[in-house]
C-alpha cells in the first residue's frame, strides 16, 4: 500500500491544455461532463458527501472519484505509455465491481473512506483530467480506442451524475433533519391535469435495439426485429393524484392487486406509500420530500408519481385495469420522438406536470404519436420486461464486459431518463435496469392498453 | 375452530360409485391420479410425511391434504349445494396461497400440523373423492365448469405429486442417515454418451403458446406469434462428467464465468457443485444422492446433470462458449417431439443416460429435429427466458387467478418435465418456472449456438 | 454408516432382570424414571413426536432416544467391556452437545429424524434399559462410577421428561387447530387469591449450594459462604390477575420499566402479553393456551402467571415497586422448607392457584417461613442473578464437564421446579438457567422487598 | 422541526467569564474537561467525525454534540430559568438512549448527520460552555443540584473522550487505507516481560463499592459486604506472546477452551486472533494496527494483548488453568492502590509493557500487593462478574436513572481503565460493563487463581 502522502503532484489541466483541446469535440465533450459533475457538488459540503445512507447508494465522494479511477483504469493506464497512476490505492481502492480488474472493497466500507479528503479527490480529478486531454491532443497507442473509451466513460460518468442526485435525495431525507439541496420553489404545476388519451400503434415486426451512428452501450445491441402486438400508450405519465385515488381505495391492502413477491414486500416493508411521502403527526396531510424540501402533496397532485418501485407500478396498472408497456412497445412509441424533456440541465430537480390539455380536434383511436408527452426524462417508466440480453447480445471485450452483461438477472427494464438524467445522455434505445422493489430511483408510471383482437 | 372429533363422517367412494363412473374418461383420470398420489406414500412412514426440510418443500402429508382442498374448495363448495366440508377448519388449514379464498396458515408451520394424523387427512381424501365422483355422475350446477375444474385439479394434483417426491427427496438427504426411497439399482447407463450433435432450426416468425384441444394452464395461452433468430440445439442434455470438468477447471472460482447475483450466491451458500453431491471425507472421491441412494459419481458420469441452479447452467453455458435456449426456441425445437421420455411412470426415479451415439449418416447443418433426445422427461431443462405473462395473457378468473400470473416476477422458465413429471402432464408448451437459485428440482441443462449472420 | 437394517438384534429387559433388580434401589429408581418418560408419551402420535417448533425445542421422539443415549455413551460404552451399541450411527446421531464425545448434527436438523422411526426408538430403550439393568446387577469395571452415573443419567432424564412436555406444548401451541394434551378441566381455583404477605430474613453470612448426601449437578457445589443482606418474600406468586393489572396499566409501552434489552425485545417480537396468552378476534377477552387446551383468562386470574421471560418478570417487579429475589435469598428462604408442591406427578399440567388465605394470627414483620407457599413446583421463579459458577466451582472431569459449565454466561438463574418437574428431580439447591428472554418455560414470578436500612 | 438557519447566535464563553471562573474548581474542571474532547479532534479531519464503522460505535461528530446536549438537557434546561435552547432540534437530535427525556433517532442514523455542520456543532459547544459557566458564577435555581450535575456531565463527557478515540480508531481499521490517528513511534518495549508472580489475598467480608468523598456513578454504590474467598492475582496483565502461545496451540480451534455461546461466536465471526490482528498475505508474519498504525506482531510481544473478548479472555484463561477475577477480588486488590498508569494523558495510545523484571526479595506466597502492576490504565481488565445492581442499588431519579440501571442485564464487569481513559476519570470502584462478545474496546486480561482449601 502505497501511503497517501507519497503521491505523485497532481497537475491540474491547464488554461493552455483546455484551450488546445477546445476544437475537439469529444475533449469537449469530456471537460463539460467533468465540469457538470463537479457543479452538481456545489450545494454539497466534505461532511454531506461521506453519506452513504442505504444498500444502493454510494458516497457522493465516492462517485466523484470513482468516475475519475474509470478513466485511469480503462484508458491512462492501458493507452498512455508514461503514465504514472496517482495514487497506487486508488486503483483498487475505487474500483466498484470489476473483478477482472483487481480485488475491490465491499460496498458498505465506502462510508468509511474519510481518507483520502475530499480535496485530495478533487486533486485527483485534475490530475487524471489533465493526463486524458493530454492524451486526446497528442495520441497514444491506439487513438480510435482512446476516443472511443473516452465517450464511454463519460457516458459512465453521466450516470453516476444521476446516481450521485439519487443517493445524495436519499441522504437528506435519511438525515432527521432533511436538509434541502436545492434552493427555490419546486413548479409543481397548478392547473389541473389533462385527461389521458390512448395513442394506438400496430402490430408488427419492429426494429428495436440501437443501430445508428454514435454512443450506445452493448446492451442496446444488436439491432433486431420484434413482434409486437398492437397497443395503445397513454398520453402522460401516472399523476400522484391519480396515485393517491389507489391509495384511498386500498390499493396497499388488497393482495389481489399485487404480484406474490410485490405483496410479501409491501408486508415486510409495511410500505403505504411511495417512498419520500409521509403522513403529519395527524395522520390527515401528505407531504412529498423532494430535492427542494418538504411539499404539501396536494400541491404535487398534478406532477408523476415517483420513487415507485416496479410492484407498486405494476399493483397501479391493475388495478387501473390496464397494463405497463413492454419494453419493444415503448421503443416503438419513443421511435421518432425527440429525446427532450424535464432533464437534468433543466434544474427542475423534480418531476414536472405534464402541460395541462389544449383543445384536441383528433378522437380517433390512433392519433399521432407526438402526442405522447413525458416520454424523456421527469421519470424512468418501469416496463413490464425483464432485462435479458438481445438475441445475439455480446458484452464488450475484457473487463468492461462487466458493465452491463452480468447484471441481467432478476431486473426490471425502464426506459426514458428522469429529472436527474442529463440531457445528452439519453434516447429511445437506452436500457435502465433495477429490482423490482427499487423505490430510490426517480421511477413512475406509464399506462399501456392491450387490444384485444376484437378490437384492433 | 370445529374440533377434528366433531368431523362428519367420511365416505368412501364405494365400489358401485366407481364402476358407475368408469366410463366417464373424466372420472376415470380423476381416480388414477387420485390413486397414483397415494402410491407414491407407499414407501414412506407417517413420521416421513411430517418432515418439512427447506423453505421452498412442504411435508408429503401437507401435499396429500391440499391436494384434496383444491376439489373441496373449487368443486365442491361451489358447485355440489348439498356438500358440507369434511372438517371446517380444513377449509383454511390446507390453502396454500389463495388469499382471495381464506386467510392460511404460513407455509412453515406446515411442519406442525401432526393433527390432523395421516388417518384423517386418508378419510379426508375418501370423503372428497366420493363427492367428486357423485358430482361428476349426477351432475351439479354447472355441468361443463365442474368437468373443466376437475381437470384443472387433476393438474394440480399432478404438480403436487411432483413435488411430494422432490421434497420427500430433500427431506431424506437432510436426515443425517440418508435414508432411501426406492429400492433397487439406479439405471445409470455404462456406455459412455454420444458427442452432442447440434440441430439447426430456422428462424421466423413462429407460433408459441398452446393453441390446440385438451388441458392447457392459462400461463401458456393465448398462442401468439414471436420471432425466433436462427439457433441450433444440443442432441441431448449436459451429463454430470460434462460438468464435473466446469468444476475442474474452477468453474465455481471463477467470477467471470457468472452473473453477479449468481456469484454473490456461490460465495454465501458456499456452491462447490450440484445439491445432493458430497465428496468424501477423504476430499478424493464424490458421490451424488439419488431417490435409490449415493451413488459414486464414476457411475453417473453420463447420466444428465440433475439439481443445478439457473446461476450454474448459465455459468456452464457460457464455460462452454454456448447459451441456454430461450423458451421459444425450446418450444419450437419441441414442437412436433412426440412428449414421451424418462417420466414418472418410468419408475426410474432419477434422470437417466442418452442412449449411446448410433451410426450418424446425416451430417448437414440443419439435421432432423427427432434426433433430439432427451426434450422431454429427465429433467427439468433451464431456459434463458424470464418468466412473463404472453401478449393478452389473462389470469382465469377469481380465486383460481392466483394460480399463476401472480408469480410472474424473478422467475426464470424452465420447459419439457423431469423424471418425477407424470408423462400425461407434459407438453411441449407447458412452462414451469423456479427462482435462478433453485435446486431442490430436478433441473438440469440443455446447450443451444446463436448463429452470427455469417454463419446462417 | 452403519444401514439401520443391519442394528443388532434388541434385547428388552425381561421380567427377570426387573425382579432381580428390583432390589436395588438404583436400578428401581432407573426402572421408574425409563416408565414415567414413556408415560408422558401416551397421548402422543408418531407425527406428534416429530414436531420441533422453535429454536429452543426439540421433537419428542429426540428426547427419549437422547435420554437413551446417554445411558450408552456415558455408562454402557465405557464400563461394560462386552457391549456393543445398538446401532453404530446412534452413537453420533443422537448426541445433542457434546463436543468432547463426537460430531453432532445441528440442533434443527432433530425435525428430519424421521427415521429411525420411532418403534426403532423404543427398541433402543428396551436394549439399553437391558443392558443398563444388567451392568447394575451384575457389575461392570467401576461399581461405584456406574451407579453414580446411572443417578446422573436418571436425573439427566428427568430434565428431558420437563423439556419434552414443554417442547410439546410448544408443538401444539404452534399448530392451528392447538390440539390438547391432557383432557379433562384444569383445576384454576375460583376463590380469590389471598393478599401477599412479607416474610422477613435477617442479613448474615449464608451457606450456599449442596452440601449434602445423595445427588447434585456440579453446578450446585461446592457449598460456600454469602453475605446476604436482610429481605422480605411474598408469600406467593404474582397471579395472573396482578399480571394483567400490569399489563392494563401500559406494562408493555412504558419503556421506563424495562431493562435496555427487554425493552427492545418487546419491540422486536411484539410482546403485548405473556406467551400463549390470546385475545380473541373481537379484541375484547383474553384466553390462555395450557395442556389442557384455552381457558378465558377471567377463569385463571388466581394462577400464577407463567411463560414470562425475565425481561417480563423484571419489569413487573419494577413496576409494582419490588425486586426479584436473589438466588442466595431464594435459597435462604427455601432452605428448609419441604420440596413438595404442584409437580409433575400431580398431573395438573399447569401451575394451580395459591391456598386461599386462612385467618392468620402472625402479624409481624419477621414471619415464619413455613409460610411462604408455591417455592417448589407451579413455575420456575426467576431470581435477578445471572448465571455463574460458584467459587472454586470445578466442572465435571471429561466430557461431562460440558454438561452445566459451558453455559456460564448470558443466562438468569431459576429456581423451585415447575408443575412439570418431576418431584424426586427437585431441591433448595437446585439451579436451572435460561436466557432472559425466553418464555417457552413454565416460568413465573415470585417478588421480594429490599430493606433500606432504617426499616431492619 | 425548527430550521438550523433560524438557530439563536451563539455565544463563546468570554475570556472573563473563564477569567471569573478559574477559582471555582468545578468550573475549571469543567473547561478543562471540555478543552479535553476538543483536543482529541484536532488529527481528525470533519470527514473522519462522519464515520461509524459499526454497530458498537458512533460518529465522533455526533459524541462531540451528545456530550454538549447532556448539559443542556441535564442542566441547562432545567435550572436555568433563562435558558433558550441553541436550536430546537438539538433537543431531539443529540439524545442518546434517554427514552423519558425525547423521542430520538436510530443509532444506525447517526452516520447520515451531515447536517449540522462540525462548525455549527462547535458553535453549540461554545453556546452551552458559556450557559454552563455563567450558571455555575451566578448560581441557578438549585446550586448544589447543578454543581453536582455538572460533575455528572464532566464525567459523562470523559466516557465519551474514551468511546470517541476507540470508534475512531475502528473507523480507521475500516477504512482498507488504514489511516493514523497519531504520529509518532509506538513504545513497546523491547525487553522481555518479566515472569507473572501471584499476589495472595486473604478470604473474608469485604467492603465493596463507592463509599467516599467525591463523584461516583450511581452504579458503585452503595458500599456494601461481600464475601471473598481467597485467592492470588497475577502481577501484571497478559502479553500478546503469551496470547499468541494460547494461538499457536490451537486455542481458537478447541471447543472445549471455550464457553457455548463463545463457541458459537468463534464459528459465526471465523475469529482466529484478536481485534486488530492481521496475518500477512503470505501467512507468515502477523501485525497489529494502533493508533500509530501497523507494527509488528513482534514488536509487540510484551505489550498487554488488547482488543479481546470477554470469551477470549475466558477461553484463555481455561487454557492457562487460571480464572479471570471476579469483581470484589479486583477491587479487593486494588482497593489501596494508587489509581495511577497509563492512561489518557500519557498520550501512548496503546497499553504498554509492564516494567521488567526488577530484583525481587520477597518470595512468600502472599506478596506485597503493591506490586501488582497496571490495574489501572493500559487495557480494561475482564472480571468474571456480570453486571448487576449491588443489592439495595437504586438508580438516580427521573430521566438519569436510564443512565446505568437498564445495562444490567447480558453484560461483564471490566475494571481498572485503559489507555484511552482520562485520569481523573478512574478509581478502583468504577464499574465498566461490555457485553461478552465485545472487542472493540481496549479489553484485556488479568489472571487469578482460586485457593483450594488445603492451599489455604
Amino acid at each position: 500500500m502505497t501511503p497517501v502522502s507519497e503521491q505523485v503532484a497532481s497537475t491540474p489541466a491547464s488554461v493552455d491544455q483546455i484551450a488546445a483541446s477546445a476544437g475537439d469535440p469529444i475533449a469537449r465533450q469530456f471537460m463539460s461532463v467533468r465540469q457538470q459533475t463537479e457543479r452538481l457538488c456545489d450545494p454539497l459540503t466534505a461532511e454531506d458527501m461521506m453519506v452513504q445512507s442505504c444498500a444502493e447508494a454510494s458516497p457522493a465522494k465516492w462517485h466523484i472519484a470513482h468516475t475519475t479511477w474509470f478513466y485511469e483504469t480503462f484508458i491512462l493506464s492501458q493507452f498512455s505509455p508514461d503514465y504514472r497512476p496517482f495514487n497506487a490505492d486508488f486503483v483498487w481502492l475505487f474500483n466498484s465491481y470489476y473483478n477482472s480488474v483487481s480485488e475491490h472493497p465491499e460496498k458498505k466500507l465506502r462510508a468509511s473512506f474519510s481518507r483520502p479528503s475530499l480535496e485530495a479527490i478533487f486533486d485527483y480529478r485534475r490530475y487524471v483530467d489533465s493526463a486524458v486531454l493530454k492524451l486526446l491532443t497528442h495520441g497514444g497507442t491506439d487513438t480510435e480506442e482512446v476516443r472511443s473509451r473516452v465517450v464511454l466513460g463519460v457516458n459512465h460518468e453521466q450516470q453516476h451524475q444521476e446516481l450521485l442526485i439519487t443517493d445524495i435525495k436519499h441522504a437528506f431525507w435519511t438525515n432527521p433533519l432533511h436538509p434541502v439541496y436545492a434552493e427555490g420553489e419546486l413548479r409543481t404545476g397548478r392547473e389541473d391535469a389533462a385527461p389521458i388519451r390512448w395513442h394506438g400503434f400496430e402490430g408488427g415486426l419492429r426494429k428495436i435495439g440501437f443501430g445508428g451512428e454514435g454512443f450506445s452501450f452493448d446492451n442496446e445491441r444488436p439491432r433486431h426485429q420484434e413482434y409486437v402486438e398492437p397497443f395503445e400508450m397513454a398520453s402522460r405519465l401516472t399523476t400522484c393524484s391519480e396515485y393517491f385515488e389507489f391509495m384511498q381505495s386500498g390499493g396497499y391492502e388488497r393482495s389481489e392487486l399485487w404480484l406474490s413477491e410485490g405483496w410479501d414486500t409491501v408486508q415486510a416493508q409495511g410500505w403505504r406509500a411511495p417512498l419520500y411521502w409521509r403522513l403529519d403527526s395527524n395522520a390527515d396531510e401528505w407531504s412529498i420530500f423532494t430535492l427542494r424540501g418538504n411539499v404539501p402533496l396536494n400541491e404535487m397532485r398534478n406532477t408523476p408519481v415517483c420513487h415507485v418501485s416496479y410492484f407498486e407500478a405494476d399493483a397501479f396498472a391493475r388495478w387501473a385495469g390496464k397494463t405497463l408497456p413492454t419494453e419493444a412497445e415503448w421503443e416503438t412509441a419513443a421511435a421518432n420522438v425527440p429525446a427532450i424533456g424535464n432533464l437534468l440541465e433543466s434544474s427542475a430537480w423534480h418531476p414536472l406536470a405534464a402541460k395541462p390539455a389544449i383543445a384536441d380536434e383528433g378522437t380517433g383511436d390512433l392519433c399521432n404519436q407526438a402526442d405522447t408527452s413525458q416520454l424523456f426524462g421527469d421519470v424512468w417508466e418501469w416496463t413490464r420486461s425483464p432485462y435479458v440480453g438481445y438475441p445475439r447480445f455480446a458484452p464488450l471485450p475484457g473487463a468492461l464486459g462487466e458493465y452491463n452483461g452480468k447484471f441481467m438477472c432478476n431486473q426490471i427494464v425502464l426506459r426514458g431518463g428522469s429529472v436527474v438524467t442529463p440531457a445528452s445522455h439519453i434516447r429511445a434505445t437506452y436500457r435502465n435496469f433495477f429490482s423490482a422493489a427499487t423505490r430510490w430511483q426517480f421511477s413512475g408510471i406509464r399506462l399501456t392498453k392491450t387490444l384485444s383482437p376484437a378490437q384492433r
